[in-house]
């Protein structure tokens, strides 16, 4: 099949085997597929990954055991738990140890004609979602996974640090479900689109209130340090972003201002497509570029640049 | 007066200015102090504070415009905040932006004759508590406060990174309340102490399994670290100890495990002194040394020692 392959460098391919479903898993044609901040990551090295990247997808089962899924528009939860171990008992199959993770852990991803995926990930997309739509709802998944994790009340002053894809997806998240928030970051032109969204955002450097929340998207390493400062004491700080490399982080202020640091990834897709489907986000206007499965290492290009905010790839 | 002084080095000084109480505050004659790690970080120029160390004391009010104050032996809190702030007004004035703090920022500290407190810092000590005893009130106080920043459950499983004096309150504390844990350290000696004061303990580096919550008391840069190799997908790291220097620290773990970082500092006095009045802590094993307050540089030496839990000055 055709597939867009990482092995030390990214390249496209037109012979890559296709994927074989084990009982309990269903092959799905992938329709489109989103770059993120983690693929670019990966083609970087991160998570030594080898393989087909992309974990963000809409598509169609063409093949399962599972009659209920036969033919059905799907997206896919990407942590494929073992299913046999204590966390995974617990219904943290997200956290499972033995985890492979779509595109990311020993698991070919969606940058491909096909993927495979246990039939138990598989979520059908409501009839009033477009494929455009629904690829949202892994990064939306992972906004509402906020909700899951802590409580956040409507009067709290909450920043959302970083105008990247990630931070404007939060941002969109947070004032679908009616908070008030500020998005912070530093390029002009983007802060200029996400005001047009209906967000009010500020150039991060100009903040001088504290926050009761702070939601840390930037994915730089200055980021935390940025996020401790415009924390108020006792205040929390939402980690949304993979900082891959090591950071030089003094935890003094953490100590002493008694911050709450919650590190936050992956979420359920249920409330994400619920979202969608009422309405309450309407991420298109973030779709920046559009390209074909083979022109997949230019996508990566375009998605390096920060003005972007997401390219989809797609295998017509 | 005579009294503890740091100013570049530690020193004692027989001719200190005696405090002078404005109006709302109260004189205090200490009768004994403990020394904390804070100090010895203060000692090494922690806070660049400068004036008379020492936040852990019982005393006697000696001169207050409160009659409800003269003549009383109090503990009491460290942290005097403005008393006008929004932070204030909520009820943190532990996290005053303006406050000053006993032996620690603008404030000078116990190990002296007299002292000075806001009266609505001072607490009146149970009779049935002796003055050794009480001076525990401040460091339990800050165990205390884990109970008011999250709820634990008796059948998680807890290990207290740390055999140090923080890490063995903290435990005691623990154990007073019922809960199981593991107190983890690298000194043989320390933890056959408190394997007879009734505690479970463990060699740190021979801990294999993952807890649902992680203490880290042991006040080098390292204990974060550990931290995070000890604690479970979605579990939690409560941080006492303040780490004044930066250390090196890879934050990508907290993001894929999911898990919550909580800065704890000081507490509340009262539920200390009703746990010790109560008699579910006796810290009194945990004394190591009594000095009179003229000997104090040596009492700084001996708590360097870390097979040493509490150091005492008295100051006659």
């Amino acid at each position: 099949m055709r597939a867009l392959v990482f092995d030390r460098k990214l390249e496209f391919r037109g012979d890559y085997p296709e994927p074989v479903a084990p009982p309990g898993e269903s092959i799905v044609r992938v329709s489109v597929a989103g770059v993120c901040g983690t693929d670019l990551e990966i083609a970087r090295g991160y998570m030594q990954y080898r393989g087909v990247p992309g974990h963000e997808f809409a598509g169609r089962v063409i093949e399962s055991q599972n009659a209920s899924l036969r033919g059905k528009r799907v997206v896919g939860e990407i942590n494929a738990g073992c299913g046999r171990c204590a966390t995974c008992s617990a219904g943290l199959a997200r956290h499972c140890p033995n985890r492979s993770v779509l595109g990311i852990l020993g698991r070919d991803g969606a940058f491909a004609e096909f993927l495979r995926l246990p039939d138990v990930n598989l979520i059908p997309i409501p009839d009033s979602i477009s494929d455009d739509v629904a690829v949202f709802a892994e990064p939306l998944a992972a906004a509402y996974e906020i909700f899951e994790q802590i409580h956040l009340a409507r009067n709290q002053t909450i920043v959302v640090i970083g105008d990247g894809r990630l931070g404007a997806l939060v941002a969109l998240t947070l004032k679908g479900e009616k908070y008030l928030l500020v998005v912070a970051g530093h390029h002009r032109e983007k802060l200029a689109r996400l005001t047009k969204l209906g967000l009010e955002t500020a150039e991060e450097s100009s903040l001088r209130d504290k926050f009761d929340v702070v939601i840390e998207c930037s994915g730089s390493e200055s980021g935390f340090r940025r996020a401790v400062e415009l924390v108020r004491p006792r205040g929390k700080i939402i980690l949304k972003s993979t900082a891959a490399a090591a950071a030089e982080i003094n935890l003094a202020p953490i100590v002493v201002n008694e911050i709450t640091v919650i590190g936050s990834r992956c979420g359920r897709f249920q409330p994400a497509l619920d979202a969608l489907a009422a309405g309450k986000i309407d991420p298109r206007p973030l779709i920046d570029g559009n390209f074909a499965l083979d022109d997949g290492v230019a996508a990566f290009e375009a998605a390096k640049n920060p003005l972007n905010f997401k390219i989809l790839l797609r295998a017509p």
